[in-house]
């Protein structure tokens, strides 16, 4: 299970300062959406160039232009590039096919995406599909939203999962195994941890405990 | 009936050498999703500057952070900013909120959008709702497209109409008068033009011959 680390509303000179601290107990650096729109897709390229080793995901939310929007982001040096699900099918298949080309990786936000859709989207077979949830629906009743979503992403290979996870979140995740992540996307619980290096040390040895 | 013109895949710099020959004829220039993405959102700042008189859209194309991302797109700048239809309900409401606060303007690019979701989106009275219409529909089967369009869109009282509109398309939709934009969103007609300030005089002619 891999840590994503989500950098949001921050200049670049910060996320990079982020990053420099928690470098150990994380695997991808997103760079998200906010760095992208407000500075361009250059953060993509200071951040590659800042941490040559680590996997980078852009997270363009492509709604439209997905060829261009993905050539541009794996050009820049991102390894991982994030479409919607929500995007017209032959966008995605677009992107998809960007991905393949220049041996990279693509993932799916499955932010508002209904059941029909996902069934649509299993063809992407090496893609990686991110459960996207609402802090608000998790809040209010965790394990039948889970359940909800596990009759449609049974079949899908590669899950990512993201929104508002904190320590108590993946405990209860590893407690009911309803869903089992490759990935996991963590922002503002160790962002805006007062002790960004414990926080993220703390997810670091949950993951490995979940892993054994 | 606006002219909007949309600039996308260039830099900056040419894309405000497009606006100054085509000034006359258009009513908004739109700063496209790719000039933010690949240059931030300096870019709105920038064409603010070069044109401080003419209305300016982000295409932010919003699916999350709605208040952070129109907060920053209006202080750039930007009259008119995007959201996605399928966005969820709540991000698009805090953006809608935002733009009232701000006294400017939000639009809804319906891209995707399913009609109950569209029922759920009429109560942003002052929203702009966007028609975007894939090239291949419209090739298929104009009227039909529409005439299915129409069903839901009857409501909505600021239309706006993008995707591949051309002089043809538009006389189309002149002659069947079933939907009636107050914002035509025109790229590449223009800007791939062999003589843009020609090709944008044209659509100028025609808008002025709708409004008869």
């Amino acid at each position: 299970m891999k840590i994503q680390l989500a950098l949001d509303r921050i200049n670049i000179e910060s996320a990079i300062k982020i990053v420099e601290k928690v470098y150990d107990y994380i695997d991808i650096i997103e760079v998200g959406t906010s760095l992208i729109k407000d500075y361009g897709i250059s953060s993509v390229g200071k951040m590659r160039k800042q941490f040559p080793d680590k996997l980078i995901l852009a997270d363009l939310k492509t709604m439209d232009e997905g060829e261009y929007e993905f050539k541009t982001a794996y050009s820049a040096g991102a390894d991982i590039a994030t479409v919607m699900g929500v995007t017209p099918l032959n966008t995605i298949s677009l992107c998809y096919d960007v991905a393949q080309k220049y041996k990279k990786s693509i993932m799916i936000d499955l932010m508002e995406t209904n059941e029909s859709r996902i069934t649509n989207l299993k063809k992407f077979k090496e893609a990686i599909f991110c459960i996207h949830i609402a802090k608000d629906e998790i809040e209010k009743d965790f394990e039948s939203y889970f359940q909800k979503m596990k009759l449609y992403i049974s079949e899908l290979p590669h899950l990512a999962i993201a929104g508002g996870i904190n320590i108590e979140l993946l405990n209860k995740l590893n407690k009911t195994r309803i869903i089992k992540p490759e990935i996991v996307i963590i922002g503002s619980a160790i962002t805006k941890a007062f002790d960004m290096q414990k926080a993220a040390k703390e997810f670091y040895s949950l993951m490995q405990n979940i892993k054994k």
